[in-house]
């Protein structure tokens, strides 16, 4: 579908000038300059027969052009947008570049019109990139549809931007420093085609081995997981996501809601689709040009070799911080490079072979390690001391890597005495590094994508739920008027989804309280219950370990502090009183509603210092029993507790695991739910209970 | 002292090969081509009276040469430099260069020599830069006396390295994109001289402004703290320090030791002393440009000027993660930028001038906002779009910013289109970085500079302390061959500084233990007490809230428990009965010896799970007021529950703020200590006390 994009058999230019040099006129020459090899057709209102621009005859009307357009550049003023795609429509041209700006980045107005075209667009069947983009490149079929000052140089990377301005210096970034791309793609305001079209596009695009992205929004947060999910099993996707500071934190009732911002909903996304974030252009560089240039590794294990000791340790120091595995040579491996080289040599890892190693002594010892078993990656390292010949030693590694059985990456450090060198590696496909941090980070990416490539996908599980009795008892409270419910009726709803809770009764009297007290035997604990008292114990509406004699006043003085806080209209529904538990790990449990990826669940540490802790993880819904298995092990202190710490046993996490599992299903189920939280939920060395939890509905659900 | 390695006005060379291309003839022809004026005497032993080299007279002796020698460059075989600085000693020529390698790095036999070679130095009083150096090179005296293949340019950053083939890429990257070097220096393996000598030279170099230095290892660490804290009055350091991973864990028997590598001492005592950490040679050098073109901002409020919104989120989301204060325009400002600049501009900060900014619009920009009082630094940044005129733009700014009130840094980003305009930048003095995150660090580490050259030295407090009690306590255990001090006596030492402690009586005999338990009225807790026996609970040594009638058999339980846990010699010293204390926020202080840097103090959330949340902030002693302030605010759990979470009110701070203190003070006064912690130490709302203590004493104390 968005092949007439890449390769058009003919392009129409619809809004040259014919006096001055203006935008239009620039995109008509990139286009020719390009080397574009099919029909190219500038239009211009005031056009007659007799007019040419740049050796073309230019059309006064895109319906006049004699023959079939493929795509249509579009750069006329915006108030003349409609209009032209109009015309498309009418011509059949289905692909559209709108360049012109002036919509809805422009404020309110700007969007009516980008409405209004979107309409239109759609009902004549025209796909339209943009509009207020820099154009698009395709270097492989010679395509420069763009007002892109540099044109980059051929290869196997594809850019995806949705910032022209930061795409110009992309592209002249990627022209000094010889990255080949095979298409760069402006996204502008994505009226149409967005992100998830084109990266659907580019999985099954021969040219392209990675793709790259600046994105500073994803539109379509669930469709954008179900395709990208797929690419990434083809093909790296790395991407840069800005925008970071700008999340405001959302207003929440909940620890769950209390903990998100819209970044960590980005984060999580991208960690489950396996798409790699980089935190800036450089670093997406890095990462994009060991994709471009290297296999995948078929492992973990890594070697550094090294002609200087001080860049072997910070490659070292780098390994630990990316937990990058130095593994040992083979005893085999050992015994050659002792043979060969000098005794001052470290043998080991990092392999050292001193600084006056020339290419002769890089070649025996890569000769040898390449064709250890016991090796699935190397990074050569190497600094230029006197009697090094650093030209000399890429040659060596052109030479015997070609095969690339292994995944090579290199670090020559320094300036005019290793550029030449570099050159030479990069015309090899080695790609180079300036210092080891860059390139043990790369290769802790590439690692680490090998795994998400062979990751399989897990069924969602189902269990007996009543999802009617989950279902009526929100209604019920929505029909109050009740859009936070808590208490007795949230965790109604969370056992109707099989999650053990408390047992729980709700009391109006002093009187009935002492009732339910003596049935309880046991000292008890009571909480006020309102809809508009979120955290009770801060305004003293909670009382533990209160005894059968202790109750009645308890009641009291809850009411009474809780009265003290509540305003006019808000209402007592009255006091729960649940049993006092014996002590035992005081988990959270929670999902929120993400605007764009759609439910974030999470689990950790609960009880009342949550924020403090901050001891958690989150993921997408749905869960699956490994995704529960990481989210665990993804904490770092809540699952060392449950696992038995120190001298305590283990807790139940089966029955934690079962319960995300469910909470999954629940808000799979109900997707009204706005935000849901069970904290804590109390697990014992076998079994547990949620004691407290809440639900915000959503209001137009 | 060290005037003679940098302003030598002669040097000796010796160790020139008649016959071969060797290092001393390389080191020669260095020094020749580097320019030095001074005289050059090469040595090499079968010299004659008419043995010439590179048209200077070879002596056959260093003693031979009839004129004064200031340095003397030795590059002869390892087993001939003890008689060359012998010769120095008897010539008068005080300090040496040793080139040569083949001494303590090579293992036993190496290091034997070396420490001959250095008594022997010592006593003639020639000082020594080396063994085993790549050299020594002064920008401004034009001394090149190394064997460095790249000579860099000069400037006015000092570099000290400690590795000789990372001073090759750097010397090389230096030369590559055009960094001044004021000096560089090569530490090998500081037999002699060391980095404590040449920060403290630096310190009033007046070519220097800004030092720099790679180090994996620091061997005089109090004496680096002591010079290291008055340099950076003068001058930043930013220091790169490797080997990180390296650190092994220290066996200890606390938490204050488990939780210490020696890697973070270094973390504590750059940040104490105020040296900038660089993680990379990257950006290490970026932030030496900052400083070495630069003022030190007079304040923190930074403004972000672009011509492309995508370029002004990346920086303001590198703002946010650095908090760094993107501060408001002053209502002039924002006037003045109203009336000049297109409607569209967004006057706001980041200030977006548009992507069609050309050199006078940067021009009407800047010019503003250089007069805004409420602004001491700007980053402007910049992508090369159609109409930008990159060189224009910096043609601007090295006008407008020659006064250099403002710290100025920029961020054009791209390729060939900005590289000429970097050239123009860079000859303006305006550090040029290839992305927003990397200015926005480069700010960041200035302006945390300005504070450090501002911060005022504290008084370290004294308190009435039993000093002579404590000694005797600890030298009685030792008697003993105690060198693990727990329980009560390790309370006692505590309770001697002032420091409060739970009342705690040391029972053998159920009976006896019946008897305090009655005195105490109310439960108690029972521990037992075992210099064998670290982690009492995890054996079942300790039993809390016992009431009267269960001591008894508590007793029998706790000593049957220990007994299955004891090996032959070890000791039960007896039982500890305590109070059962009401439940108070626990806290940990310890203090453990640091091999270079002498002790570290250390204050955190305490209790059984301090492993897991691993709260805490770790200083170097003596404590100060502020200090101990900076170290509470540096935790980021137990701060909060001490100041007061949620409904509970704070804790008695001022406590743990005078324990501090008087535990710097013990560790101050009996330094045999090897490590103390206090775990918990239970803060109430008023008072508080320690619970149990831990003391280790070093053995060859």
């Amino acid at each position: 579908m968005l092949n007439n994009f890449f390769n058009p058999g003919s392009i129409a230019v619809v809004g040259v000038s014919l006096e001055k040099e203006k935008l239009g006129n620039q995109i008509l020459k990139n286009i020719i300059n390009g080397g574009f090899e099919g029909d190219i057709f500038p239009v211009n209102k005031k056009a007659t027969t007799s007019t040419y621009l740049n050796g073309l005859r230019v059309y006064p009307d895109l319906k006049e052009i004699p023959a079939k357009v493929d795509l249509c550049i579009v750069v006329v003023p915006a108030v003349y947008v409609i209009p032209v795609i109009e015309d498309c429509g009418e011509k059949g041209v289905s692909s559209a570049v709108v360049i012109t700006a002036g919509f809805k980045e422009t404020g309110k107005k700007g969007a009516e019109l980008e409405s209004k075209l979107a309409k239109i667009a759609k009902d004549l069947g025209v796909r339209i990139l943009g509009p207020n983009v820099l154009g698009i490149i395709d270097t492989h079929s010679n395509l420069n549809a763009s007002f892109a000052p540099t044109y980059p140089p051929s290869g196997n990377i594809a850019f995806i931007s949705q910032s022209g301005a930061l795409g110009c210096a992309i592209l002249d970034q990627c022209r000094g420093e010889g990255v080949g791309l095979s298409k760069f793609i402006s996204l502008g305001n994505k009226m149409d085609l967005d992100e998830v079209d084109f990266i659907s596009y580019l999985k099954d695009d021969p040219q392209t081995k990675v793709i790259l992205g600046y994105l500073e929004n994803i539109g379509r947060g669930k469709e954008f997981i179900r395709v990208a999910k797929k690419v990434v099993k083809e093909k790296p996707i790395i991407m840069i996501k800005s925008g970071r500071s700008k999340a405001g934190r959302r207003a929440a009732s909940s620890h769950t809601g209390a903990l998100s911002g819209a970044d960590e909903a980005y984060d999580v996304a991208f960690k489950e689709i396996g798409i790699i974030r980089a935190k800036t252009l450089t670093e997406a560089f890095e990462m994009a040009r060991g994709f471009s240039f290297q296999p995948v590794p078929k492992g973990d294990k890594v070697l550094l070799l090294t002609n200087a000791g001080g860049a072997g340790i910070m490659a070292t120091d780098a390994c630990e911080d990316y937990s990058l595995n130095l593994t040992s040579l083979t005893e085999d491996s050992v015994k050659k490079l002792k043979e060969k080289l000098p005794p001052a040599s470290s043998i080991s890892n990092p392999l050292d072979i001193l600084g006056d190693a020339d290419p002769d002594r890089y070649r025996l010892a890569l000769d040898t390690v390449l064709q250890d078993p016991n090796l699935d990656a190397i990074i050569l390292l190497l600094t230029p001391q006197t009697t090094t010949n650093p030209e000399g030693v890429a040659k060596v590694i052109d030479e015997l890597t070609k095969k690339k059985e292994k995944t090579i990456l290199s670090c020559f450090m320094g300036g005019e005495m290793v550029n030449p060198a570099i050159s030479i590696l990069n015309k090899a496909k080695i790609p180079n590094y300036k210092e080891p941090e860059a390139a043990v980070r790369v290769l802790r990416n590439m690692i680490n994508y090998r795994f998400i490539r062979e990751r399989k996908e897990e069924k969602v599980e189902f269990f007996q739920v009543d999802k009617s009795d989950a279902e009526r008892i929100l209604k019920e409270e929505m029909k109050k008027g009740h859009f936070e419910v808590g208490g007795v009726n949230a965790l109604r709803v969370m056992s109707a989804y099989g999650i053990p809770t408390v047992d729980n009764y709700l009391v109006r009297t002093p009187e009935e309280a002492v009732q339910v007290a003596r049935k309880i035997s046991g000292p008890v604990v009571m909480k006020i219950e309102s809809p508009a008292i979120i955290h009770k114990s801060d305004i003293g509406g909670v009382k533990l370990n209160v005894s059968v004699d202790q109750v009645e006043s308890s009641f009291n003085q809850i009411m009474e502090n809780a009265e003290r806080f509540l305003h006019g209209d808000d209402e007592i529904v009255g006091i729960s009183i649940q049993p006092m538990l014996k002590e035992g790990k005081e988990v959270l449990i929670g999902a929120i509603r993400d605007v764009t990826f759609g439910y974030l669940i999470r689990f950790g540490l609960g009880g009342k210092y949550v924020e403090l802790f901050r001891d958690f993880s989150t993921k997408l819904v749905p869960l699956t029993p490994s995704k529960v298995e990481e989210m665990i092990d993804e904490t770092r202190i809540i699952s060392r507790l449950l696992k038995g710490f120190r001298d305590e046993g283990p807790s139940d996490i089966n029955l934690v695991r079962d319960s995300l599992l469910r909470l999954s299903r629940l808000v799979q189920d109900i997707p009204w739910i706005e935000e849901i939280e069970a904290n804590p939920l109390v697990v014992w060395e076998k079994g547990g209970v949620i004691i407290d939890a809440r639900i915000r509905i959503r209001k137009e659900g």
